[in-house]
C-alpha cells in the first residue's frame, strides 16, 4: 500500500503547476473578457494557451496509448485535479477538455483507420471540436433503452432520424463532427439495439435548434450546449462506429475513463472554492473579528477538507483498479466515484458561495458557474439515483436473504 | 386556536386564484418572449395584467392603512403566497413586488405628507419604480455597523458618498427613486448611526456602474441589479426620512413585513415546484414504469409536502402575532422564518430540478430562475448564520447555567 | 386565523404546570431510586402522584366525551405537550400513557356496555393496565396484511393462536387485559381480514416469553415490552371487539389521537432537551469561554428552535383538524406530524446529548433515554418510510401527469 | 501508488479471517450467555478464544516493535477491521482491545524497564487489564487544561486527588493497573502541566463510586465504565511515567494508532451492519415484495457503500503517512478519521437498524449496541466539534486574506 505519485506524474504535476501559475490564471480574466465578443467559438487567447501547453509537454496527457501521452488513469489523474483549478481554461489549453476527450478515446479505441486519420488527427491537434450526441428531451435517456434516434441502413448509407439537446460544445462552429447514438435495431435484446455513428456537421438534414442554459449561462466560451434535429441525416456506412449493435458497449467503455477525469476536475473545483472560501473569510470582518473566527464557518472548511480528501483517495483508487483489474472489475467504483464526487464538489462550493455573501452569487467570483457546473454534471450521463439505485443492487447481489 | 382563513381573505383568494389562471399564467410565455427585446425595462404585457388586477380589486393589497387594501399581515400572507406561483410576473402585476413593497411602507409610515406626494403616490399608481440601497461590496453589510457610505448635512443639503451594490431594481430606467442607507453620525451609538435619505435617480454624482449577475441571470425582467458609485451627490435636507439616526430603526421596521412577503411568496413557489415535479414524475417514464413509482422520488415528495406545511404554518403564526402583539414581540419568529423559508424553498426546488433531468436546469422550465431565486435569498437582508446566531443568543438568555 | 389557546386550555395548562412543578420533577429522582427495586411493577410513588393528579382535575384529561375530560385534541395537544416534559412520569401520573388511552378509546368506542363496565372502569380508574398486542416478530407489521396471528371462532368462543412481540406495558402483573389484533378471515378483502378482541391476561395459553429491550434498557419502570405466545387461547365472543373484520378500522381510528399525543409529548421531550442544553452550555467552559459562545452551539439551539416550532404548530393544526373536519380529513396531516416530530425530537435530543460531552450519554441526565425513545418511536406503528410512500402516493394522485 | 496489501498483510488476514469464522461467530452467543452471569469479570469462553489466538499467531498484533507482532500501522489497520466485525469478542480475544492497547503500547515507549517488567507483560499475557484515567466528571475534559487532578510530590511519593469518570474496564477486578492524568504542575505553560502515573488499584484511597451507563447498558462484559475517587493516593515516584510535564505529549502520543484502531474497527462494524441490512431486506417482505425491492433502502445501501469505502481510505492513508512521515506529518488526517469515522459508523448502523424494524433496536441483533457504541466514540477524547475546529484553524492558517 502506497499513497505516493510516481516520479513521472510528480515531474508532470510540477509542470503543470508552474503553468497554470505563469498562464493559467493571469489569462482568466482575458477569457473572460474575450468570450465576451467571441460569440460561440472560443476565446482566442485559448489559441495562445493551447500552443504554449504543447510547446510544454502538456498536451493530450488524458489519452493514453500511442496518440497520447500515454499516461495510466492513476498518473493521469492528479493533473486532471490541477486543471480543476481553473476548468474554464486548463482543460481547453492541454486539449483535455470533455467531450473532446471521450471522442478521441473511442476514435482511438474503435475507428478504423480512416475514421482515425479523418477525424482523431485534427482532434489530436485541436483543429476542430466534436459532441457526442445521446441525450434526447422527448425521453428519460438515463435509461438507454429509452433513446428513440433511429440510424437505419438504406444501402450503403445510414439514415438518421430523431432529436437531441444538451450536446455540449456543438454551438461551436469549429465543433465537425458528431457521434450519434441511436438504435439500428429496436428489436434486439436491451444493450444490442443501439449503434453510434460519426455525423459531420455540414451533412444535410442537421438542424440546429436552439442553444440549452445551465441555470442563467449558455456556456458560450465552451461551444454551448445545442438542441439538434436529424431529419433524413445520410451518411455513408464507412462512418458507423465499430459494428451494429456496439453502441451500448461503446459508451460503457468511455465512461470509466471520463468520470475519473470528470470527478479529478471537481475536486480541482472543490479544491478552488476552498482556497478562496479560506482566503475570503480571514480578510472580511463582522461582529468584531474576521469570519474565519466564526465557529459555523470553522464547521464548513472541516467538514469541506474530509470531504474532499475521502473523495479524492475514493477516485484514485478507482483510476489504480481500472489500471491494474480492467473497468469492469472497477464498476462499483466507478458509479461510487460518480454519486460521491459531483455532490461533495458541489456543497463545498455553495459554502464558499455562502461565505462570500452577495458576492458569491455574482460574476465577481467564479463560484456561482462553479456551483452549476457542479450542479449540473449530477444529473450528465445519469441522475445520482440511477447510480445509487444500481450500485445498490450490484451489493445486494452479495447477499443470501435471512428470514422468511 | 383555529387554522381558518376569515371571510375577506378566502374571497381575495378566489378572485386571484381567478386571475392567475386567467391572466397570469397564460401571460407567462408572451412576459419571457417580450424580455427578450425590453432591455432593462419590464415587458410590456406587464401594463395589461396592472390595469387588469387593478379592475379586479387586485392592487396594492399588501399595503395596510388607507393608502392600500388595509389588510392585516394574516390577511395578506396567503395572497402573497399565491403571487409565488409566478413569482415574476403575479407580485409586479398585482403592484406588491419587493423591493417597491417596502419603499411603499416606509413612505406610508414615515414620510411627510411631501413626500408621500410626491413619490408614494406615483408608486401606488406603478407610474415609477424605487430601489433601496443598503448593501455595499467592500463590507459585510450583514453587519449594519460595517456600512460606510456617508450621509453628510452641508447647509440645507446633504451630501451623499459611497458605493452600493446589488441594487435590486435600479437599472429599469422607470425606477425614478432610490432610499439610500448611510451614515450621518459615525461617532453616534451603533444603530444611531446610520440615516435613510430619498435620492433621485437623476441627481448629479450618481453613476450605475454596471449590473451584477445571480447564478447566470442578470434579471432584467425585473430591473436588474445595479451596482452605483454616489460620488458627492446632493440632495436638499428636506429629503431625508424621518431624523437622522433613525435608519437601522426605519430598516428594522420595514424587515416584518418584508420577510412574511417573500416567505409566503416562497412558500408558492415551493408549491409550484412540487406540483411540475409531481406531473413531471407521473409522465416520464425509466426502467420499467414511470419515474413516479421509484421510493426516492416518492420520499422527496413526502418530504416536500411536509416541509412545506410546517414552513407555511410558522409564517401565518408570525404574521398573526405581529398583528396582535406588534413586530417587537415577533422578533423571534420573523427571524426564525427568514432561516427556514427559503432554506426550505431552494430544498424543494432542487429536488423537482432533479426529478427533471437536463429540462431542470435548463430554460425550459421555471425551476433553475427559481432556484437562484431561493438560494439569492437567503444571503439577502443577512445571511442565514447573522440569523442563526441572533436568534441562539435570544434562547440562551431565556436559561440560567447549571454546572460550573 | 387565531393561534391562542382558549380560556378552559389556559386553565389546565397552568394548573398542570403548578402540578410539574411541585410535584413531578421533585419526583423524579424518587422515581428513578424506587425503579431499581421494584422490578416490572410501577414505582409506588405513582400511586401519591397519581392521587393527587385526581385532585387536582388533572385526570384522564387525553379522553373526550362523558367518561373523561371531554377536551378536544386541540385542548388537549398542549397539555400533553406538558407532560412530555417527564415523559417518563407525567403521563403515567395523569393517567393518559399509551397504550392505556388508546385502548380506553376503543373500549369508549367500541365496546360493548359490558366490555366497558369490566375494563374500561378500572382502567380509568388506573386499578388495572393494558396492553395491545399487534406487532408480529416474524413478519413486516408495517403492512397490516402480514399480520399471522388467528381468531378462529369454535362455537362460543374465539380461539387465538400467534406471537407477538414489544407488547408495551405487558411484563407489569397489574397489566390484566390485552387487546389482540389478528384475522379472523384471511380470505376477506385485506382490510376486512382483521379484528381485535379482549383476552385476560390470566387466559390459559397465553406465556410470557421474554422482555424485548431497547437500546439496552427492559422499560421496567412502565411495564417494559413483552413478546407473548398465544397457543390455543381460548376466550367468549362476547370479548370480540365491534365486529368480525373491523379490527383494522379500529387500529385505523386510535391512530390519529394517539399520534397527536405522541407527538406533543415528543414536542415537550424536544423542549426538556433544548433547556438542558442551553444551561449546560452557559454553565460549562472550555478553550476561554462557555460553550455558549462557540458557533457551532449556537447554531443547533436556533436549528432546534426553529424545528419545534414548526413540528408544533402542525401538530396542532392537525389536531383543530381532527375536531373540525375528522380524522379521515387529517389523513395526511396524520401521516405528517408521524414523519416530522419523532425525527426531530430525536434531532434536538441528539444534539443537547453532544452538548453535554459523556454526561449525555450516561444515567445522569435523561437525554440518553429520551433519545432512545424518540429513535423507536420513528419504527412504532410503521417505520418512518411507510409513512412517506403513503403520503407522497395521496400527494401524487392530486396531478395530471404531462409528458409522454 | 499502490492500493494491495502487501504480503504479510494478506497472509494475516486471511488468518484472521478463518479465525473469525471457525471461533469468534460461534462463540458470540455462548459469550452473550455467559455475560448475564459473570458480572464485572470478562465471559469465560474469552480465555478459550485467547489461547486459540496465541496458538494461531493472532496476539497483541497491535503493537510495533519487539513486544508485539511488529506490524506497521498500515499492516496493522486491515486486520483492526475485521476485528470490528465482532467488537464484543474479536478485540479482546486478539489482546487488541482498548485501552489496553493504549497502556501497552505508552509502556513500551515511554515505562522504565521495571515497569515494563511489572505491568507490560501481565498486560502483554492478558494475565490483568488496565485502565486509563483521564477524563472528568466535573470539567469539559475535551480541553486539557480543565483537568483539576493533582499529583503532587511528596518526598519519595506522589500523592494523586482527583475524581475520574468514564474509566473504561475499571469495574473489571482483573484491571489491576490505572494510567492516570493529572496535573503536577498547574502554573507551567498549557501543555507542560500534566503528568501520567501508574497506579495500581488496590493502593488505598481509590474508590471506586459507581458504574457508568451508557445508553442503557453498563458495558459490564467489557469491564464497565467506573467513576472513581483518588484520595490522598500515594505512589512511589518510580511510578511515573517518563517526566513530570510529559503527559500532554504522552497521551498526544497515544491518540494517532488509537484512532486508527478505533477508526478500522468502526468500520468493521459499519461492514457487518451493512451486511444484516442486506440479508434481512432481502429476506423480509412487505408490499408486494422484498424490503431490498424499495428504492430509499437501495438508496441507503448505495450511501453506506461509498461511505464506507471513503473512510477505510482516508483511514488507511493516515496509516501509511504515521508509518513514512510521522505522527507530526499526519496531524490532519489523524483527527480527520475522528471526525469522519463514528459519524460514518453511526450511519450505517442506524439504517441498518430502521431496516430491522422493532429487531432493530431490540437485544435480538448487534445494532443498537453498535450503534451506542459509536454514539458514544463521537465524545470519546472529544466530541466532534473539537477536532473539526482545530483541524479547520490548521486549514486556515495555509493561506493569507484577501480583502480589507
Amino acid at each position: 500500500m502506497n499513497f505516493e505519485f510516481d516520479d513521472r506524474t510528480e515531474e508532470l504535476r510540477g509542470r503543470l503547476l508552474d503553468f497554470m501559475a505563469e498562464r493559467i490564471y493571469p489569462a482568466e480574466p482575458v477569457f473572460a473578457d474575450q468570450a465576451r465578443k467571441s460569440g460561440w467559438s472560443h476565446p482566442p487567447v485559448l489559441d495562445d494557451l493551447r500552443a504554449e501547453a504543447r510547446r510544454r509537454g502538456l498536451w493530450n496527457l488524458f489519452l493514453p496509448g500511442t496518440y497520447g501521452a500515454g499516461l495510466t488513469n492513476v498518473q493521469y489523474a492528479p493533473l486532471a485535479e490541477i486543471t480543476g483549478h481553473s476548468p474554464g481554461l486548463a482543460p481547453a489549453a492541454l486539449n483535455c477538455a470533455a467531450p473532446d476527450t471521450g471522442n478521441m478515446e473511442v476514435l482511438a479505441e474503435f475507428g478504423t483507420r480512416a475514421q482515425r486519420e479523418r477525424w482523431l488527427e485534427p482532434l489530436l491537434d485541436a483543429r476542430i471540436r466534436s459532441a457526442f450526441a445521446m441525450t434526447e428531451p422527448d425521453v428519460a435517456s438515463s435509461d438507454a433503452t429509452n433513446i428513440a434516434t433511429r440510424i437505419e441502413r438504406d444501402g450503403d448509407e445510414y439514415v438518421v432520424n430523431g432529436r437531441k439537446w444538451f450536446i455540449t460544445g456543438a454551438m461551436n462552429p469549429l465543433c465537425q463532427i458528431f457521434i450519434v447514438m441511436g438504435k439500428t435495431d429496436p428489436d434486439a435484446p436491451a444493450h444490442r439495439q443501439q449503434s453510434q455513428i460519426l455525423v459531420p456537421r455540414d451533412t444535410p438534414g442537421i438542424s440546429i435548434r436552439r442553444a440549452m442554459h445551465t441555470f442563467g449561462w449558455d456556456d458560450a466560451d465552451h461551444g454551448g450546449h445545442a438542441e439538434i434535429d436529424f431529419v433524413d441525416v445520410r451518411v455513408p456506412v464507412e462512418n458507423l462506429i465499430s459494428t451494429e449493435g456496439s453502441g451500448f458497449a461503446i459508451a460503457q467503455a468511455r465512461l470509466g475513463p471520463g468520470r475519473v477525469h470528470h470527478c479529478m476536475r471537481l475536486i480541482g473545483m472543490a479544491e478552488r472554492a476552498l482556497e478562496l472560501m479560506c482566503r475570503r473569510v480571514t480578510g472580511r470582518h463582522a461582529f468584531g473579528g474576521p469570519l474565519a473566527d466564526q465557529g459555523v464557518i470553522q464547521d464548513w472548511i472541516a467538514e469541506a477538507r474530509v470531504r474532499i480528501e475521502q473523495a479524492r483517495l475514493l477516485v484514485l483508487k478507482t483510476a489504480w483498479l481500472m489500471d491494474t483489474a480492467g473497468n469492469r472489475a472497477a464498476r462499483t467504483e466507478i458509479q461510487a466515484i460518480k454519486i460521491v464526487v459531483p455532490e461533495m464538489a458541489q456543497w463545498v462550493v455553495d459554502r464558499a458561495i455562502q461565505a462570500h455573501g452577495a458576492a458569491g452569487v455574482s460574476q465577481d467570483t467564479p463560484l456561482a458557474r462553479l456551483w452549476a457546473s457542479a450542479r449540473t454534471i449530477r444529473l450528465a450521463d445519469g441522475p445520482d439515483e440511477v447510480h445509487r439505485r444500481s450500485l445498490a443492487r450490484r451489493e445486494l447481489r452479495r447477499y443470501q436473504p435471512v428470514d422468511g
